[in-house]
């Protein structure tokens, strides 16, 4: 059953018992445009004793460019960039260094700039994702549109993620790279989240976007590359490599059972489960021990709060 | 094993064992504005024989009045409305014969101008759809946008069918609709083809736009009208008492295995594929004899050619 982290002497115990804290950020550090309570003085607290602080997050319409102006706009300082693994930048590694895709392909899109500067960054040449036109043409799809009968012979790999401009011609034209040459070019997934929180509401997450150009196409992806996927937690260990060694020392902390308790027992770490998020106490105390998280806890900032008490 | 339909002997046995013959439309009669050969003098053909011809069609976006005018512009005269069954119509029908939802309450449409038409010609008030609002406010999404937060409280049904004006906005509209009041609101789905055959190319079909905010809000249909659901051959049975009372003289013909054949099949109706559409000759023949049609063909027309020769 999960422990309560509800008091001084559990939090000082906590912070004795770990070396690394890996934090989902939407929903445990903020929610949207709205930073959550003693959030930076916990930060603080871990920084000033020498803890790794490790930023993971699925939502892939950012770079880890972005995320970096997000935390410094939220008043969390002194984040550097090797310090931010998301969903953009696992799969743009994930086709880089495991399909090593030549960089004299493209990469089709759909998707956010997160994505794109992402791939940018590593060389890629992309089509797809932000382009204007796309958005403009889809206003009134046309089944004559040029581009569906004239796909790009350099495309090698289709992207698919989170993407707040979707229309069925983009749709469609994802689906005719899935489809192209038996099949055959790579398809990568950003995260299957099925739904993103967002102001108190649940929107269409990428993984229900997803699910539209795989019943389409009659294909799952090739690779899922965000939590609770393995690829980012290995690519994590393979910058740090005493947890790599010890996974024990790490926690991994989120407000989602299925996919960041997962990503973090799936890597052998310990786990954190915040009630920020979408998930309740009510729902925690039901689980059964396989599935349960190691502790729970009303807020991360319970983490800066417990320990000054 | 299923006979091919390739000899003047055969046809004139087809057309003694049959008093109706059931048509998919796309696929069968036309390959979206291009009608298919020797389609009119086959209508005209099995009219003269005093057959009975009904049209049965998995898309949503059109409403029975539009497929007359289709029909007439196609040079295929002489049909009429109540020789159609559309799977807007079929749903409209669903609504208000199986679901008796109230005239009072409104209907969510994530579709086009047929599924409006069919349910404004029983009387039913309808919001989304081909709003041109949330067409335009689509194109660039905002979480903030007023209509999230202000569900209109007399949505009493959410149906599903193939878009061309897909956006984020209307997808995340459909799933707060899916989510409300405890997920209670009834969920139709026009019909699950997962393809949309469009000049040469498969697009998304209504089936893949249903998975998106089945999977995003956890609930799958409640009802799915077109094809191979039941529903809608109960309708036309319902229609043609001599029908219900013999099926065997009924024939479904389609271009689609698990849909029209699957129709037909269930409906207890003998069925003839036809390779105008998405099946080959080669995947017809290795079906064992539970899967495979009574006949197959390589087009509608051959009654017509192989009865003259």
């Amino acid at each position: 059953m999960s422990v309560k982290l509800d008091s001084s002497d559990k939090i000082h115990q906590v912070l004795d018992d770990y070396d690394y804290f890996l934090f989902d950020c939407d929903g445990v550090l903020w929610l949207g445009d709205h930073l959550l309570p003693s959030v930076v003085e916990t930060i603080q607290l871990l920084k000033s004793l020498n803890k790794q602080c490790i930023f993971v997050t699925n939502n892939s319409t950012k770079s880890r460019q972005d995320y970096l102006k997000k935390f410094a706009k939220l008043g969390i300082d002194g984040i550097s960039k090797d310090e931010v693994f998301g969903s953009s930048y696992a799969s743009a590694i994930y086709i880089d260094k495991i399909l090593k895709l030549s960089k004299e392909k493209k990469i089709w899109i759909l998707g956010e700039e997160g994505i794109e500067q992402e791939l940018h960054e590593l060389g890629y040449k992309t089509i797809g994702g932000t382009d204007k036109k796309l958005i403009e043409d889809g206003v009134k799809f046309s089944p004559d549109h040029e581009l569906l009968s004239n796909l790009d012979e350099k495309v090698g790999c289709v992207i698919v993620g989170l993407t707040f401009n979707l229309n069925y011609l983009k749709l469609s034209l994802t689906m005719q790279y899935l489809l192209k040459d038996n099949k055959s070019l790579p398809f990568i997934a950003t995260n299957i989240d099925s739904t993103f929180p967002s102001k108190g509401k649940l929107l269409i997450g990428a993984g229900s976007i997803i699910e539209t150009v795989s019943f389409a196409s009659g294909r799952q992806p090739d690779a899922v590359c965000g939590k609770p996927n393995q690829s980012m937690m290995n690519s994590i260990k393979a910058d740090h490599e005493s947890l790599q060694l010890n996974p024990k020392r790490g926690l991994m902390i989120g407000d989602r059972l299925n996919t960041d308790m997962k990503f973090g027992r799936d890597g052998g770490l310990d786990t954190l489960l915040v009630l920020t998020g979408i998930e309740t106490e009510e729902n925690v105390l039901k689980l059964n021990d396989g599935n349960a998280p190691t502790y729970y806890a009303n807020k991360i900032g319970d983490l800066f709060e417990y320990h000054n008490k």
